[in-house]
């Protein structure tokens, strides 16, 4: 079992109050990078630092870890376009961090992308894969794709109150800027991407229609921008079954109505509850006031620990245990006090 | 357990004669990208082919990966200047293949691939690590990093006849054009991989000196190749132990007196006889007549192998296994009868 960390950034997310992701700009470029050592090594290797939210909720690539310490599952980062240069073993399929969504053309690269990213997955050898992502901002991208192609799912948030409405103006200035309506890309989700979205919906609907084309079987981990990618897959007119796993926190999200959404995709929806309301920690507090979320593949690896029969107290006492060693006992007792 | 793989090109791999590694230089310079692919998910994914050589020896990659799939290890290709993109999760640590080594500056960016593999030794989490390499030409380098270090070492070759008076003559024309008297870099590594080297030299000797640094056990694995990173860290100051893992073809090569060499090094040498004359088939017989000899970790992943009590017998079948699915049974039974 392999799980594909798709990995990059964008100048959407240095737009003022829209990403969790970093507690700054400088900070929000090296997250992805950082959330793929992590997720393959544990720690940071050329990373400055493990990405927390600035009151100390751990990035949800530190569960991922948690589970794929006790899963034992590979991975692999899919590189779409880091800002930082990351020690984390990477598929480099782009170059180039998007740009600014409000520009007319965000992801020059996005059908090169796609392309490589299929070709990719109809060649990894693994049977089943599992898709999940880390790019700050991506929500807000993700919102761009859907009404590109007019479809009206919402989107969550890694903020505990989701700036709904900034990301709605920054979409509406996003379609000025390409010159489009919303809806006038349906059924073209690669300029729809291209012209509104990110360079890891361009890779992840990629790496859906490759791993399909092959036969495999292919889960997306992930919240909204999932729900996203899955949009753009049924907008290449593939018909074909699929999973999107997510945590408890984004299913129980006011903003997006998920079941009705993967409903209306015919996307098999599961959904995963670490159960963090059981353990009084810095760790976990955060995520049940609805900070982060999901991310980095964290609702697919709950699942596949839940199918391992791993249970989500082993992954609460583990992830934990990282979190006191990597991020420190002092900010675990404070904040969790 | 994980095997670094250093992946690397060089414009001396063109001069005409020089490796056995592809049949020209257009698949020569898709070797190592294909070779890391190999071991990464046993069959190539974005590259065009599995590397055999023109009379169907196949790539010790193949080996190392028939080892990988009885032991288990980890591997992480580390590209220290690939010419050809590559599907393996890899490390990106430089961007530059080397130019040809009778250029004055081949390896421009060394002291920065230096840094930057040292560093990425000390974060790594494991306590040990071994180093594999694969670059077509290497050996020629490798006697021009040891010559401009005054070293007399001899080097071995994938050809089963060693041009080394062709290697030679590279050689003194390199130190010409680098405007150096054999020797004048003793003591200054970086500058002799810099001027007279190529980048995986480089990288595997930051690897060590960072390695070495944070404590951990390192095993270079190779040839002659990995004799010159050997002699690269002692002349950076370096005296802690350390171990060259290497095959029997390239410690029963009459070019180079291996044992003597890793001796004066004080470099613990352990050779590893993977058996091929038990085993009448195309995948092993051509090393038997001196083709190939060591590369892509194939040493070290013997040593692996015995260390984790496979026996020899098991990694033979496995590579034949191998070797029929992805290069054919016609030419295993037309070049095995």
């Amino acid at each position: 079992m392999t799980v594909l960390l798709v990995a990059g950034t964008t100048e959407t997310a240095t737009i003022d109050g829209i990403s969790a992701a970093g507690a700054s700009p400088d900070l929000m470029a090296q997250t992805p990078a950082a959330d793929a050592e992590l997720v393959a090594y544990g720690r940071p290797v050329f990373a400055p630092f493990v990405p927390v939210s600035p009151d100390g909720c751990p990035t949800p690539a530190l569960v991922t870890r948690a589970v794929r310490e006790l899963v034992g599952f590979d991975v692999v980062a899919l590189d779409a376009g880091l800002a930082a240069r990351t020690a984390a073993p990477a598929v480099r399929l782009g170059s180039e961090p998007g740009r600014d969504v409000r520009d007319p053309e965000p992801v020059a690269n996005a059908a090169a992308l796609f392309d490589a990213a299929a070709e990719y997955a109809r060649g990894h050898p693994d049977e089943s894969l599992v898709v999940g992502e880390t790019i700050p901002g991506g929500t807000t991208t993700a919102l761009g794709v859907l009404r590109a192609l007019g479809e009206q799912y919402g989107v969550s948030s890694s903020l505990p109150t989701n700036p709904i409405a900034l990301k709605r103006d920054v979409v509406a200035d996003a379609l000025d800027a390409s010159g489009l309506e919303p809806g006038a890309l349906s059924g073209d989700p690669v300029a729809a991407v291209r012209r509104m979205g990110d360079p890891t919906l361009a890779t992840i609907a990629g790496l859906v229609e490759g791993a399909l084309d092959a036969g495999k079987t292919v889960t997306v981990a992930g919240g909204t921008q999932m729900l996203a990618a899955a949009t753009l897959v049924r907008h290449r007119g593939i018909d074909d079954p699929f999973a999107l796993a997510t945590t408890s926190f984004v299913a129980d999200d006011d903003g997006v109505d998920l079941r009705a959404a993967a409903d209306d995709l015919g996307v098999d929806l599961r959904v995963t509850d670490p159960g963090f309301e059981h353990t009084d920690h810095a760790a976990t507090e955060h995520y049940l006031a609805g900070v982060a979320k999901e991310g980095a593949g964290m609702g697919g690896a709950l699942a596949l620990a839940d199918d391992a029969g791993v249970s989500m107290a082993a992954v609460r006492d583990r992830l934990v245990e990282r979190y006191d060693e990597l991020v420190g006992d002092e900010r675990g007792d404070a904040d969790g006090a």
